[in-house]
């Protein structure tokens, strides 16, 4: 048996899905896998709950407590935050479930290089850190030999990277195509039943399907982040933020929404790579596509990738839950396939 | 820079696509993954192609030549075979290219055994074996701490033990469906554009698209051994093919080949597992699906599964290249994952 012990950091849905799921999985982890996972810490905005060496998850707690109720406990320490955790505290696995602040990410990426520095394991939902600074964590956890992964950051239950590096292993991919954001799916689902966009948007916000701010998503940077995370690591490629090419959903030509409405046609917000021509080129788009697309079909708020290969021609991946158990579900299966 | 030896069983279409395979993307495999695969021995039948230690397959020859002309080379050896091979040979990984010789694989059951037991990895495209003796090479390879790798004989280029195995690591699998033989869908295409089933047979035959023998796809075979293989693999199950309820698509009821005509609807040979009700259940039957599933468009030879879990709701891949320099890639992919 491995026992494994990590450091959470954010409680907020995803997070506390986590540690429901690892409560729930203990045994299949322990079956299956001969793995015994167990929390050294929980960092939170605020402080961090420090668990005693003796504590057991499962015999302790029937549900996990939220946040504010953490916060009463008598491990929880005001003031001490993932540095001090990553100093002083034994881990091997960091998961990093905090929001995606894209672009201000200073502090998360610090602590995803010192983690990665002292040799531990980083398993993230945060494409912030990753968008940031692709580069430098990928060669940070080279020097170290640990492991990286960020299947929660790149449409999470839907296998993305695995497929591409794992199960494509040896082929070359010339071009990826992906529906990687669920909340323009459906808003262009709707809009393709004859939906107006504002109208399409309000449905949305309304079914709680949107972020609080929903801009990330409809100017087509959530896609943007994925498709890049998805082909660096894929492709091996090294892309930044400023090379990908970014055309949301707001605004299209009239005639574009026309045709998407046509039958045998569908209207998609696409994540596109392609190494073919002359240069490389990543960019998202809204783009139409026909019946024969191995993405058509996929609808409302469903995701889908297509790698297109040499040796093996096309592969599609479609379905994955979105929701924060299936974010969760993701960052354990990356934890998993670390300790196989 | 890792050197991997290999023994090639098995000089038929798909042995051969291996070599030229790992021919052309030697400089990938160093440079990507750190691997320098060579190979010591091709077995077939009446006799072993023994390659001298010096042995530098990119330098010496441009294209594999064929069978006949291995007869004539200097290394030839007349009445040996793979049991020599295996005792003699300095090697690590056994690479099974045979064809597959359902329930009649004796002789290739014990060189797989004979294989796993001398410590080699075994990388393998022939079901025969792994049908008949299934927990028998399993139990070995464990016993063994050697690899025992199948994507070639499970759809090949069309990732399946993959998928359900890494990228759904950690969930429970509740449900398999597949359409896995692609000439049973390309005839099933045809009957539902309103072609008979012995003109659609017979189309494909024209085509190339079916086997010598076309019964073990036309009754079902191909698709529950494929089945099989994937189930025990994914739900670490101990089915053998006596559990498999089989129905071919021959003699289908015409009612039902009426109602895949319809619109909306499609009839699909489907490999089904199901862990759910009293007992967990596996078989292979003509079924109808509608729109809303998501191998509804798999038509034509393509191919595609779904694997239903708990935590990451259904996930489905569709796609792969269906012709032996797929089948090769699948090989390849395999053992670069053993090494990885």
């Amino acid at each position: 048996m491995k026992k494994v012990s990590i450091v959470l950091m954010g409680y907020g849905n995803v997070g506390r899905a986590f540690l429901c799921l690892v409560k729930d999985k203990s045994e299949i982890l322990q079956e299956r896998y001969g793995l015994s996972l167990c929390f050294s810490a929980i960092v939170e905005l605020g402080g961090t709950l420090c668990f005693p060496r003796t504590f057991d998850p499962e015999s302790i707690v029937q549900d996990w407590p939220d946040i504010a109720f953490l916060k009463t406990s008598p491990y929880w320490k005001p003031g001490y935050d993932v540095f001090g955790a990553l100093d002083e505290l034994d881990g091997e696995v960091l998961v990093d479930c905090t929001p995606s602040r894209i672009l201000k990410g200073t502090s998360e990426i610090s602590s995803l290089h010192l983690a990665l520095e002292r040799g531990w394991n980083v398993v993230t939902a945060n494409k912030g850190p990753l968008v940031a600074d692709f580069r430098g964590l990928i060669k940070k956890a080279k020097q170290k030999k640990v492991e990286l992964k960020m299947s929660g950051a790149t449409a999470a239950a839907l296998p993305t990277i695995d497929v591409g590096c794992y199960s494509l292993a040896g082929t070359s991919v010339t071009r990826i195509e992906g529906i990687l954001n669920g909340t323009t799916n459906y808003i262009l689902t709707r809009i393709s039943k004859g939906v107006h966009y504002d109208e399409a948007v309000k449905e949305a916000q309304e079914k709680g399907i949107t972020e609080p701010d929903p801009s990330l998503d409809l100017e087509g940077w959530d896609t943007a982040f994925k498709i890049l995370l998805i082909t660096n690591n894929v492709c091996d490629t090294d892309f930044s933020l400023d090379d990908v090419r970014i055309e949301g959903i707001k605004n299209m030509p009239s005639g574009l929404i026309e045709e998407g409405r046509e039958e045998d046609k569908a209207l998609k917000l696409m994540g596109i790579y392609s190494a073919g021509g002359n240069e490389p080129d990543i960019q998202v788009k809204p783009s139409i596509i026909n019946r024969a697309h191995p993405l058509f079909g996929v609808d409302d708020t469903n995701k889908g990738i297509t790698f297109h290969t040499d040796t093996m021609s096309a592969v599609t991946v479609t379905g994955g839950k979105s929701d924060p158990r299936g974010a969760a579900a993701a960052l354990l299966k990356d934890i998993i396939n670390i300790y196989r």
